[in-house]
């Protein structure tokens, strides 16, 4: 069988364009509305994507003043979302930085249960102190401490979700007897983050585990994914980085020990989709004129962890920026960014303009044609396993991906014209995990 | 107007009865299954309750291998049921002890939004060194320290909660303002157990807040709840108990400024229903059989602190039981189970027999007049504001309520024959809480 594409609609608000709350189409209430996502989650299944996903931070992101910052909670999204459609995954983003594994681990299978086998976990560790002071730290914990607790939490989690194997219930009316208690076990977990007893109180859900995602690149990230990580979402400006990141990524699981089929890698993609690249080429400017410099400029000045004055607008960026080490909030995004402007000679307000529309993920404005072939071409390049559609305008944007891109990668073979599984791990092709409780009890 | 009746369907797996799912009628895998939960809140709509309601422990709760203790969690259940259902309300129960406030709060406000206005907290600090093993802990906190923390939790999310006011998104697409930068603030809040900088990342919710609920009976439970509570679940097995807690709870209330009508007092009632009284005896006395008499004793020996060895089963309580300040678990239902057995004079496999209905909540087999009667003398009597409907056996037990019970309390006018309002708040006929943060803006 031919290799197939796999893609995620990435849905935030109304759009991902920071500004596209102010097209006339855009409702600026929909950001926490229910029924907006419900419509979309519709549209993505009626295209046959492989699912949905939310991004998330515990924290009031960004200034409400300028955008719509305010929404919902994405498991309690997920589960609206969950009983409006049949087939596409849910995946939700949740930070292992400020839950705690026993309350994530029954949440996830419950969603899980709910869907019928249809949620995953994008595991992210939040950078931003303004998160931490939400949970009575006064800064962000170290990024190297982020991803130890991250891993741990894992651990303890995938524990949890195999503390009931898949037969433990035998519901013996006659003897009185519900389940196997020998199939229902603690895990007795001690750790350096955790100590956590279980069982779970949700038995197995329908996939084992939720699908794990992860979505960070820097060199802790990327360990992290090629361990744990059966999807990655990333964002790679370029073709070449992207190889590069995508072989480095399924080598470092090969050398694991994991097939690397098994870690998929969907690279974010920002399609402005219209009939004449011209028109494409446009909206995308319209948008990128109804951008506010100076909140841009702020947000971009607490990235680089500078004062937003040492960022002239119409000068390139300063020298004197801090290197990748130095930063304890988002590593690779930074990387990415300053890379991009020094490539491209870009003045500040130029870069602003570059990262309005996906935040530092690539933006293409093109025909339905022009966005398949970029798909098709990265996707035949060893760039990805499918893509992270970002759409810079929600709805429209998803309805022209879904309603004009979809049927010609269908035509070329390259996409499903119908979901064959019924889970979100069948989507992905991706295997149902043996428990390592039932490995025991054989 | 009369004064109305308020009920609640208080939902647990196939009933109340521990022994409930040995019955041939029961689905022994109902208990995750989230169409069995759709199907009960529809039936309670049915009959225009005023809610549904989930316990919660993050704990896996009694002997898997004795009865269906695996369950989904409630926020991702109440979730599920808004999207099947239109106007009842929805209250799940959650721990103070072992959650963060940011997260609660916007879960809580989360589900008010995607149910328009339906969500409602029970708010319990949770009793039981187990659930403690699973948070790192060796040992549930102090009684004292549990509810203290709860106190400063309730705070810290009802100012979370007032962190956006109703009006603050402007949606100014020509000005590029979303919202009024003053009306979305921090709350800043130190404590003694938080530390919060806040605002929310959920807008303000329908109800203002989702509606505070609560369910500890204890000396610490009750000044809680006199000062939080708008809804109370309180077991009561005899009338005059009843009347004297309901009496104790509004003065308290109202010595703290209150008005003693906007807390209301729910005593659980478990009913079983039949054609005739004999009919619903013998129903009762089947389940009665079904119990694992070992079983139960190990559960009711854990609650005494004392070794299941201590209570032979043909033999009364034994004296050296430990006082109630003695008991760091849950305090009321203590000494609720040891004053019934003394009262009654109950050996231990008889008080067992009794509670396996309600775990102390009061039993009543009768017809359907008979448990109409028994509701409206104590609602008349000044011992409850509406009562908390516990089925033994679900979903039978709750379509016999909804179908002949519920059609005599609304002839005799003691119950709405259809919904009035469109919130929970509205059900409850309580007020929508006045945003702390515009009353300092005004
Ligand atoms: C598509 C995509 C979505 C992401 N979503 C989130 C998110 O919702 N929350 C979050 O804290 N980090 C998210 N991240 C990760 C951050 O961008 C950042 O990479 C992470 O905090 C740490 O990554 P690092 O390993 O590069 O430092 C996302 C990344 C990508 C590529
Ligand atoms: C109807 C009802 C439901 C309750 N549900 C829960 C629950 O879901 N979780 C919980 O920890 N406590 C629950 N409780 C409270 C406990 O029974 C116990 O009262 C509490 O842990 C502490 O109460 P205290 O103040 O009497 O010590 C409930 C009580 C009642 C009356």
């Amino acid at each position: 069988m031919p290799r197939k594409l796999h893609l995620n609609a990435f849905l935030m608000s109304v759009g991902h364009h920071e500004a596209s709350w102010r097209l006339p189409e855009s409702d600026p209430y929909a950001s926490w509305d229910v029924k907006h996502f419900q419509n979309l989650a519709r549209i993505a299944e009626r295209g046959k994507l492989d699912s949905v996903f939310f991004a998330d931070s515990p924290v009031l992101q960004g200034d409400p003043g300028r955008r719509p910052a305010g929404k919902l909670e994405p498991t309690v999204l997920l589960t609206a979302l969950a009983a409006v459609t049949e087939h596409i995954g849910l995946i939700a983003t949740a930070s292992t930085s400020y839950n705690e594994p026993y309350n994530l681990a029954r949440r996830f299978a419950s969603v899980d249960h709910v869907s019928g086998g249809r949620a995953g976990w994008n595991i992210v560790t939040t950078a931003g102190a303004d998160a931490a002071r939400n949970f009575g730290l006064d800064d962000v914990p170290a990024h190297r401490d982020r991803y130890e607790r991250a891993a741990e939490f894992v651990e303890v989690t995938t524990k949890l979700w195999d503390s009931w194997t898949d037969d433990a219930v035998i519901a013996d009316k006659d003897a009185g007897v519900h389940a196997d208690a020998a199939k229902v076990r603690p895990i007795n977990h001690r750790g350096r983050w955790f100590r956590v007893d279980g069982p779970l109180n949700v038995p197995r859900s329908p996939q084992g585990w939720p699908l794990l995602v992860q979505a960070g690149s820097s060199e802790d990230g990327r360990q992290f994914a090629a361990r744990y990580a059966e999807a990655v979402f990333t964002a790679q400006q370029t073709l070449a980085e992207a190889q590069a990141f995508y072989a480095d990524l399924k080598q470092r699981a090969a050398a694991l020990g994991r097939d690397p089929d098994h870690i998929k890698i969907l690279p974010g993609i920002v399609p402005v989709i219209a009939a004449t690249e011209a028109e494409a080429q446009e909206l995308d400017a319209e948008l990128e004129r109804l951008i506010s410099p100076e909140y841009a400029r702020r947000q971009l000045a607490e990235r680089f962890q500078l004062d937003p004055a040492d960022l002239p607008l119409d000068e390139p960026l300063p020298d004197n920026l801090p290197t990748e080490d130095e930063i304890e909030g988002a590593k690779s995004r930074f990387t990415l960014i300053v890379d991009l402007a020094r490539r491209e000679n870009l003045t500040v307000r130029q870069l602003i303009g570059r990262l309005g529309g996906g935040r530092g993920h690539r933006t293409f404005a093109g025909t339905p044609e022009q966005v398949a072939d970029t798909i098709e071409d990265w996707f035949h390049s060893g760039a990805a396993d499918g893509f992270n559609i970002m759409p810079a305008v929600l709805p429209s944007g998803l309805t022209a991906f879904v309603d004009q891109v979809v049927p010609i990668l269908q035509d070329r073979e390259l996409f499903r014209t119908d979901y064959e599984g019924t889970t979100l791990r069948d989507h992905y092709g991706l295997p149902r995990p043996v428990n390592s409780l039932e490995l025991t009890t054989v």
